[in-house]
């Protein structure tokens, strides 16, 4: 499992603690991919896997919770930022194969106890949210605000909105979805096109396009 | 919490066995809510907090996987049958609100416990998906497909990308979306509405409706 550094984590120590840090990140991970979730991650059993002392956690993570945050950011890795395709259509489908490459990894089974344990640990989701989610929505939005100023999208679209529909039928399309026997990049495609094009059989649409 | 007897479960015992199983399935639904989900749930757990004996249980369902799955299927409620809708969007709309109400519940939370679960218990997972998502996805179909027939709706849509993306935007509604402060109510229609007229600026897109 790779472990990188993602901007808005701290400067990097010496290459020991930066072992050590990697270990104590990829045992978080481990223990949070468990069935119990958040309820299996402690300083303890995280300090015993990662092979190292409570201190050395203690010294970088204030708490467990921090500490599933960071493991998660790192574990997560960055969505393409400003995908180079050459339509909104692209950069949009570009985007949503990079959320399907995701799903039956570890850190999506990880996201899963953490969202799944939402109402437990709002704290927690919430920081979550704040590290991991909000960069991600950041980089649809700028694919959204281009598509929108090059004419390709309908200016009067509600991007938030927008950004859910796709990240919420990627997210959920291994699960919910009776589509998952669709390979993950034609599932991506046919997301995308079916929110370009809508599903109304109405011609143009002006009238409720305003 | 109400547990109903939904279509598919066997016929009603008597009023005391009555009794015992909605004991049992509201202990189930009790222990899967529960942080450590499917992993929380054993037929000693159930029996001990439903006050009845193991036999009791073990009279009814062979194993935790199907106990797991009658308790879901019974508390999570059908949705709204051929709704009352004049228009395929007031039909669609019913649906998606009928999905957003469901949010924050405890079957919701236990639907994230066993979905989070579903590289570990595949099996409990795909009972699930027969029993409890497919006749829901049936529902959609009946609706998109009047609309289809009514001209309301582009005759070429994949009916089951539709239903996946709905179905996933509103389940992960108060998870991974910043639109989490959006009123659920508008969020449902946000969602059917952008899906009907689509982002695309294309006017007409008659080409790409083909």
């Amino acid at each position: 499992m790779s472990v990188e550094r993602t901007s808005g984590t701290r400067a990097p120590g010496r290459p020991r603690s930066e072992r050590a840090e990697r270990a104590i990140l990829a045992a978080t991970l481990d223990l949070l991919a468990e069935a119990a979730g958040v309820a299996a991650v402690s300083i303890e059993a995280v300090a015993a896997r990662a092979g190292v002392g409570k201190t050395t956690i203690y010294r970088r993570w204030p708490n467990k919770e921090e500490l599933i945050v960071s493991a998660l950011a790192a574990a997560k890795g960055p969505l393409p930022d400003l995908p180079p395709g050459e339509s909104a259509r692209e950069n949009l489908l570009a985007l949503a194969r990079a959320l399907s490459a995701e799903q039956g990894t570890k850190h999506i089974r990880c996201f899963w106890n953490v969202a799944g344990g939402a109402e437990k640990h709002p704290e927690l989701f919430a920081r979550y949210r704040q590290v991991v989610i909000e960069p991600r929505r950041e980089v649809f939005r700028g694919v959204l605000r281009r598509g929108i100023e090059s004419g390709e999208l309908r200016p009067g679209i509600d991007v938030e909105m927008t950004i859910s529909v796709i990240v919420g039928s990627m997210t959920m399309q291994a699960r919910a979805s009776a589509a998952r026997d669709v390979a993950p990049e034609d599932f991506a495609e046919g997301v995308v096109d079916l929110l370009l094009q809508g599903i109304s059989a109405e011609g143009d649409g002006a009238a409720s396009r305003r």
